[in-house]
């Protein structure tokens, strides 16, 4: 069956005036509605509008706050932290990353901690941002314990994602949005809902060996009984798991510890009889203004040179391409903005029930009008 | 046979003797000097006095620059670009960490781009001098080409390592220090050393497949005939291997696009007939202070309860220990302090030989004395 497709615009719109209704404020709604189509439109749909309902009940049970008080808490000439006061990560994000930006244009670097603050959405939205200040932009959060470390067999880490922007001349900016596991905890969710095994060195089972059951991987992780998602590199050392384990460690650190937001398994605490907690999620995003180090013009073109080379040279025999961190998404942006975005028929429905419970209208453009 | 031991002191007088008899000024020998045997003391033998014999065909071949031109190039409030004017890479990165650092206290970061310089040993060293001011350390390198893009067969980018340090209270710093390889260079060479294969998904040959023959790998990496290194996450995409060259390009744009050094095979062009050529490596130092974003006191105890948290975790099967990252270099180092440290009989004749060229004393004690 094809999925229906929807305009990036109307799925903006129905998903602002969701958050709207919750009593997010409309500047807020907008930010958190963008970052959830952003992601649809690259290609990222786990934390697209499939994520939609997570903070509708994160909002509906108070968990997340829909009009929460942000503070500075801490500011110096390079560097600020922030509270978010448990409101929904993604104006938090932005309100943050803004000011990273604002701090690299006057003294040529930002760096700002956000403490108590809820899923942000993805991490490469923020880094992109700094690209239109001609910025490196730098991006990180911790998140829900999923990923082990290695030699263990409990779930510790989040997927602790990282995001590094990097503009450059006539090619596209450079953006590694990367979770430091092996894979983002919505590959396994596709896989599950596709009923297709795990692969091999993805993921442990509660006594810390490598399992293929995608089904029991789930439910010891909501149920927080042993096993989980291994760090990229994979289990054990030998092909560098301790590496993937180290970035995830460091992710936590600058996100959680360094603002004072949660940490490991405090990010979110896990509430009686399976009920949600109001969790303290932290990030960190930076900026470097490019200028402060060398005349965008030259970084620019280097970056073209850089990126011609690696997209120019032999490929690995079968393979007929070779890509650049960000260029999937771009590519996949394109098209969706052309065709629409793909909604998975379960997605359509969960849209459907937030509708009607809210009392909003659910207007879809017509596919063969957005096509 | 068991390894002579040597004294960390008689080591590093030996290796400062040797570069202030080619010409290096005294403080900047002792720095190199210290840098080497921190390596060796920390386990990272590669890098250790295994490695003095580079820096000597380096510095009497002209490709270093013993006494060079040291140029702050430009600066704002929180960055800096250095030129490193072809010297060795360990006083240079020296200087530019401690600037960083210095940045840093006045302002909350400091982040500091170096070109024009050449391998500067282990990267951790650097990001360790942030923690007795009270930072967290930040060091990247970029690194003459071994590591293959995701789908490509041609070795183009460094093993390009990471290290971020962060102190902790009663627990031991946490210092990450990877190669965003699977395996760093240094690696290969020691299963070459004892004749071993190496391990499937290390390495890809000119065809771009996964090999294990170790010789053929060094032979096409010396010679630039094709194939090399994975990065972090192995080959293809299947375990997040354009995740590891993800990281290593996020590098070489850090420390070679941004300060306007060498990158991917422009940090080490092959000069004719195999000889060396003057290089331009680029390195990128950071600094954030602690107390900037939290009291220190309160970011220690954090650090203590994450660090036990993990290590006091459920073991995987067969498994009797977790690590945090550094851990074992630190044992390692108390380890050699008191016993010595190992030198391979291959390295020890290296060292009669350069003794002898340069007309210098190599007394290294006696191992019953230094036990």
């Amino acid at each position: 069956m094809k999925e229906p497709r929807v305009g990036a615009e109307t799925l903006r719109h129905f998903c602002q005036q969701v958050f709207e209704r919750l009593g997010v404020p409309e500047e807020d709604a907008a930010i958190t509605a963008d970052l959830l189509v952003a992601a649809d439109l690259r290609g990222i749909d786990s934390h697209g509008v499939a994520h939609l309902k997570r903070y509708v009940d994160g909002l509906r049970t108070g968990v997340m706050i829909a009009n929460p008080r942000v503070q500075l808490i801490k500011e110096t000439f390079s560097t600020a932290l922030i509270d978010g006061g448990g409101g929904l990560g993604q104006p938090i994000g932005v309100q943050a990353m803004r000011l990273a930006i604002e701090k690299a244009r006057e003294g040529g670097a930002g760096f700002v901690a956000v403490r108590n603050s809820n899923h942000y959405g993805i991490a490469g939205y923020y880094a992109i941002m700094a690209l239109a200040s001609d910025c490196i932009g730098i991006s990180m959060t911790n998140a829900s314990p999923l990923v082990v470390p290695t030699f263990g067999r409990e779930a510790i880490l989040g997927t602790n994602p990282i995001s590094v922007a990097a503009p450059a001349g006539q090619e596209r900016p450079f953006v590694l949005d990367m979770a430091t596991s092996v894979v983002p905890r919505g590959k396994l969710e596709l896989y599950h809902r596709l009923a297709k095994p795990l692969l091999k060195g993805w993921a442990v089972d509660e006594r810390g060996n490598t399992t293929t059951d995608i089904g029991a991987i789930l439910k010891n992780l909501s149920e927080r009984l042993g096993g989980g998602i291994l760090p990229l590199g994979g289990e054990g050392e030998e092909l560098g798991g301790h590496k993937g384990y180290g970035l995830a460690l460091m992710v936590d650190i600058l996100s959680g510890v360094l603002g004072g937001a949660g940490y490991a398994h405090r990010v979110h605490p896990k509430g009686e009889g399976g009920k949600m907690k109001p969790g303290n999620v932290g990030h960190f995003f930076g900026a470097l203004l490019i200028e402060a180090f060398r005349p965008l013009d030259e970084f620019k073109t280097t970056m073209d040179d850089l990126i011609r080379r690696l997209k120019g040279s032999a490929k690995a025999e079968g393979e007929s391409r070779i890509y650049i961190h960000g260029e999937k998404e771009w590519e996949m942006e394109e098209e969706r903005r052309k065709r629409g975005i793909p909604l998975h028929p379960q997605v359509l429905t969960t849209m459907e029930q937030i509708a009607e419970e809210l009392n909003l209208p659910l207007i879809l453009d017509n596919p063969s009008k957005v096509c």
